[in-house]
């Protein structure tokens, strides 16, 4: 369904902080730097999900300019090499950055892909994206609406309007994160998704819908954009226009105001990985419910994610535990509680 | 009471390996060699409790050699001269320990001292001491009984039997570490004190006794000794008659058969310290219960007993849990499970 002659080019956006897994996660080498799912790292598992070279580009890049080496370093391994780095001189949130990237396409189709997701069912993904090709073609700005099997209150709703074709609907409107009650209600009732921050739009729609949401941004990172210093892939906008450029979310900034917004629903076992508990909840265990990786020693345990990269552990008698060892770090924490743990990284 | 001609010397035992306090405590430095309870280590405190130099005489240390130079160190650090070191070539248990302090002190008293135990009211057990000396200087084998407080498992227990003298009885009877039903009704019962492994008598009674009910020890120990060689306070016995020595405790080999032996009950605070519950049991604690030393952050937390000589530990949400971080090693465990650490520490 989609043109050999303008593939989808893959905008990669690596500039998140993930101070919700520290001490793994760090400054230096935040999560999606980390082989936290798998042997290679979000990063580079985000790259291969959109290496199909009957589909896609070569991908773009939007990070911080102190992580270029890393960036670079990861993608060499894999094989992948990008049409651009883009190293943002400070972090402006995701309409700036995806402004960044569509300027430097063209007028590609962009697949958005935050860095730091998990997605175990990559078939599902790459039909979904099939589906709202044909609309996006057309103009649409299309998200992926992840089909919910909790009330979850930490990501925003969808809630899925008209059926505009197979697979892909109309927005009727999008929910912030709800609470808990409100959050039941949903999923009970049906017919919301989760929106997973996973775009699919032409460079030139998003461009014009921010002209006309956000022009402050569109004019600020063209100018960035414009007068960037270029190093082989490597591209660093402007410093002084990027700071310029009011820093905002591509959600609020565009897909909630602009006109012609489909969403694709599609169950493809999305994680946003935005906890040690999340990422119990994604590994292999073992029969009593144990996962651990680097040197750990585990007895008479149950419900264990013990990770580390340096010292020993060795837990006796434990439950439902999180122990997570980096460096010089030993974080100790209970099931359920990981989300508090930003409190220890500052 | 006692006479200042004939003042106590102290027999310091140190010869033990401490598996159940890993991984602070390890071969190369076992618990006693380490500040555990107090700014001193375990061993420097057990010798300043027996340095009056109105009662005691210089001490007399038993213990491994490979911890030759921790002993002198240590020693040194508190301003403490030995008048000998005695280092065993290889761990026999408690008789042939004492029997070689005993040959090398002559016919003085002598307290007999593990190196690895609490006592939080040092004057009780000096007043112990004194209630006991007259019948030790009589000849007797006396041993001091711990009233016990707990329906403990791990101690042996001593059936206190006719009065001997002012704070002083007969021991009618050793009773091996008891079952929790046993435990329960000596505590009920009365009459019973925990055997704390702490003893007076004079050297030629106690050689006189071994000489009698284990003589083999008495004579290779003997050997050992008039065969030793000697460095300064050093005094290494002559390693193939004390391989030759069985290797039994003082208990099993005298203090059980012999017939003047008298028991000194006393409340003084002891521990022995054999677990990290226990320790934490000795530590002064916050209002939550929480006890900490080292780089330790902790949160909404509460009975908690961390220690780190190097790694930070940040806790957020824990209960009745002991973390123990030593070099590269972290040890996880709940309380009430720490005897079992042992298993770990081989």
């Amino acid at each position: 369904m989609s043109s050999p002659a303008q593939p989808i080019v893959p905008v990669i956006l690596s500039g998140g902080s993930g101070t919700r897994l520290w001490p793994m996660s760090t400054p230096e080498r935040p999560k999606q730097f980390l082989p936290l799912t798998a042997e290679a790292t979000m990063f580079q598992l985000t790259a291969l999900r959109a290496r199909d070279p009957d589909r896609f580009a070569s991908p773009i890049i939007v990070g911080a300019a102190r992580h270029a080496e890393l960036i670079e370093a990861q993608l060499a391994e894999i094989g992948i090499v990008p049409q651009a780095v883009i190293l943002e001189p400070a972090a402006r949130n995701t309409a700036p950055a995806i402004a960044l990237a569509a300027f430097e396409a063209g007028d590609a189709p962009l697949l958005v892909m935050p860095s730091d997701h998990a997605i175990a069912d990559e078939a599902a993904f790459l039909d979904a994206i099939e589906a709202a090709l044909p609309l996006v073609r057309e103009g649409w700005l299309a998200t992926f609406g992840i089909t919910p099997d909790a009330p979850e209150t930490g990501y925003g709703y969808i809630r899925i309007g008209e059926r505009l074709g197979e697979g892909v609907h109309r927005v009727e409107r999008f929910v912030e994160k709800p609470d808990r009650a409100r959050a039941e209600a949903m999923l009970a009732e049906g017919g919301h998704a989760w929106n997973g921050g996973i775009f699919l739009f032409g460079a030139r729609a998003y461009l014009d819908a921010l002209a006309v949401h956000a022009p402050e941004i569109h004019d600020e990172a063209k100018t960035a954009h414009n007068a960037a210093t270029r190093e082989g892939a490597r591209l660093l906008p402007d410093p002084k226009a990027f700071a310029a450029c009011p820093s905002d979310s591509i959600d609020y900034a565009v897909m909630e105001k602009a006109e012609k917004v489909a969403v694709a629903p599609v169950a493809m076992g999305w994680s946003d990985v935005g906890s040690w508990d999340a990422l119990h909840g994604l590994a292999v265990c073992d029969e009593a419910g144990n996962c651990s990786h680097g040197p750990v020693r585990l007895e008479d345990s149950a419900n264990v994610y013990i990770r580390s990269d340096g010292v020993r552990i060795s837990a006796l008698g434990v439950e439902d535990l999180i122990v997570i060892a980096s460096g010089n770090e030993v974080l100790i924490v209970p099931k359920g509680h990981s989300q508090e743990v930003k409190r220890f990284s500052g």
